[in-house]
């Protein structure tokens, strides 16, 4: 039952959702039959009923929980599907791919807004805004694909946990450097937390985890392993983001941990997949929705964010690439193009730059839309790499 | 990546999910295993976490959005169980249920206002906070159960879609006569719409969805069954909303309208599942979180909610349980005490009545007692009734 006053603001949420859910899908079926990557259709979807061009719906308090809900399932789901020892095999490779991946980006990023007349702090920002790869696209268009269990893929996540920490560890670095000084010792304590809190999850949880599974039916309230395998991932994004590593990583290394406790157990994968997938379309939407097409009534600006997105692309193609060179040049280029996303964490970093007053708006406009733009142009570039014949 | 500044807001919300989730769990284990409801628990835990115990928690805009998609996804998992021919079976019956269920708790709520020296409107307002069934904590407890195809739940079924209408139409009636006329084209209109809607999901989209069915695999975008769901229910749940009916009236209609769409497709059901245990806690936990035990403060306003708690349950047996006689006792006592949780809606009306300033402080205080104590009472009932043996 329902009433004109005390439900107006009801109705608007459920239009939100019905249109950022139809829209989402709609597009995804479209580009699915253009064979393009839906996850770009999905993104696109959420610029055309956002602010920029049909203003349905503009990002909202609950706009943001359902996007950050939705990469959260969207990691924890991929978690599921990767056993930790597949990424211990891959794990010296997946740690050169992500300290190349950092530093790369971070140096083109830095001598760019250098070249560009920026001061030393905007360019160490801009720089730390370039670093961090955002995992969830990737993930989800090898996930389609069904190739995450390719050899690629895997160092693609590996390297993903570790150039979080990095990400972390020089966002820290340079937040202290904004202010004046660098604080040594809270950035190793932060080091330190985030690499203890890998280990622990990886070493301890994941194998105490795979021995407790069998117990979990003892549980009594009801469809015992799922709930055991929410709450996990939830007390672990909490502790990720609580340490200062985001969520998703909480959530992925809360899937990997789990890995070998629900395997073969169909039911809880499709549970997992039933909430991701209702889910990870406001992920998609959110982030089309933040995409500022102001950049382009500003010519300086234009060219600042066109040539910010090349560096972007290419600095992660070098890095990544030259940290995956074993795997040839055909496999080199798939780990390259995956790192490419950095979604919304780039935007994060300028938003935190823009706060303490070192970031120009004219600047995270920019990096704004470099955020963007990289998410859009990795998944036509990685389907065709992949597609033919994954690394194995 | 996160940062101490940017992301204090993101980690806080972590932390109230990881709460809200935590504890309903935790409590659903407890009551389990004290052979008690798990849905008390859930609601219990709310109680705890929230505003009145621990503070751990207060209702926010995120945790209202995040109950409204649980109960949403309730009903609709419940739809999905529910074929429209097992509802058209009972439906005669399900129509006296509904009657009578709203015209004696309505009438019991007015004369017990009036016998309380409060003024008719306020009477009136009273009386219709008492009128609508909040299905979805009986649809839980049934469906724990298994329950959901037996004689008595598909008449609780059927009888809170036409509940529901008619309290609908009631409040219209009550809120214009609050402002001093009746409209009565207009309650005529919001009548025939909501007919319309049933009738049309029921006798239209239903069939047609059955004999479309076959053709979803048809869709590339992935999944397709359940994103053809999902979208189906969002839309039915606003496009219910924007007529005035309850929003998880259209996602329950549009359940059923699928229901025999995908019959036995099992990974679309656990897909519907998993969402759905992921949602469901967030709607008990909020509901917890309401409960205000400021009328425990004052002695008149504590007999006044307690008597009203008494007189909502009373009502409903009486008049859902006369409408069911044709079940014999035990089936008439099923479908009375089924009909018995108010939950959300009742606070609704109250919040309404509120806000044009009929009702005051101390009744909304009474009206939320009784909706947050009608819904704790009902679980302990059910399944007693139910576990024995159901009317089949």
């Amino acid at each position: 039952m329902a009433a004109p006053a005390g439900e107006a603001h009801g109705t608007q949420l459920l239009v939100e959702l019905f249109v950022m859910l139809g829209g989402a899908k709609l597009l995804a079926e479209i580009f699915a039959r253009l064979r393009q990557p839906t996850v770009v259709g999905e993104i696109l979807a959420g610029v055309l009923i956002g602010p920029q061009v049909l203003h349905l719906v503009a990002p909202s308090e609950t706009s943001h929980v359902l996007a950050e809900l939705g990469v959260i399932f969207l990691l924890f789901n991929v978690g599921l599907e990767t056993k930790p020892a597949a990424i211990f095999k891959v794990g010296k490779t997946a740690l050169i791919v992500a300290v190349l991946g950092v530093a790369v980006p971070m140096l083109c990023g830095w001598a760019l807004m250098m070249a560009w007349d920026h001061n030393n702090i905007e360019a160490l920002f801009t720089g730390t805004a370039m670093v961090a790869t955002s995992v969830g696209i990737t993930a989800r268009v090898l996930g389609d694909m069904g190739l995450l269990d390719s050899t690629a893929a895997r160092i693609i996540l590996g390297a993903a946990v570790i150039d979080d920490i990095l990400g972390l560890l020089v966002l820290a670095a340079v937040s202290s450097a904004a202010k004046g000084d660098i604080n040594v010792a809270e950035i190793a304590t932060t080091a330190a937390l985030s690499l203890a809190f890998v280990a622990a999850v990886t070493f301890l949880a994941a194998p105490a985890l795979t021995r407790a599974a069998p117990h979990f039916r003892k549980l009594r309230a009801g469809n015992e392993t799922f709930v055991v395998a929410i709450v996990l991932c939830f007390g672990l994004a909490y502790a990720a983001a609580y340490i200062g590593v985001a969520a998703i990583i909480g959530a992925f290394l809360a899937g990997m941990a789990l890995a070998e406790a629900v395997e073969g157990k169909h039911d809880v994968h499709q549970q997992v997949r039933g909430a991701t997938e209702f889910l990870v379309p406001f992920f998609l939407v959110n982030i089309g929705m933040q995409l500022d097409l102001g950049v382009f009534t500003n010519a300086q600006t234009l060219v600042l964010a066109l040539v910010m997105t090349l560096l972007a692309v290419l600095s992660k193609l070098l890095g990544c690439g030259l940290g995956a060179w074993g795997l040839g040049l055909r496999g080199a280029m798939q780990v390259g193009v995956g790192m490419v996303p950095r979604g919304e964490v780039g935007i994060v970093v300028a938003q935190i730059g823009l706060a303490v007053g070192v970031v120009t708006e004219q600047l995270f406009g920019a990096v704004l839309f470099m955020a963007c733009a990289t998410t859009l142009i990795a998944p036509p570039l990685i389907r065709p790499l992949f597609a033919a014949k994954p690394a194995a």
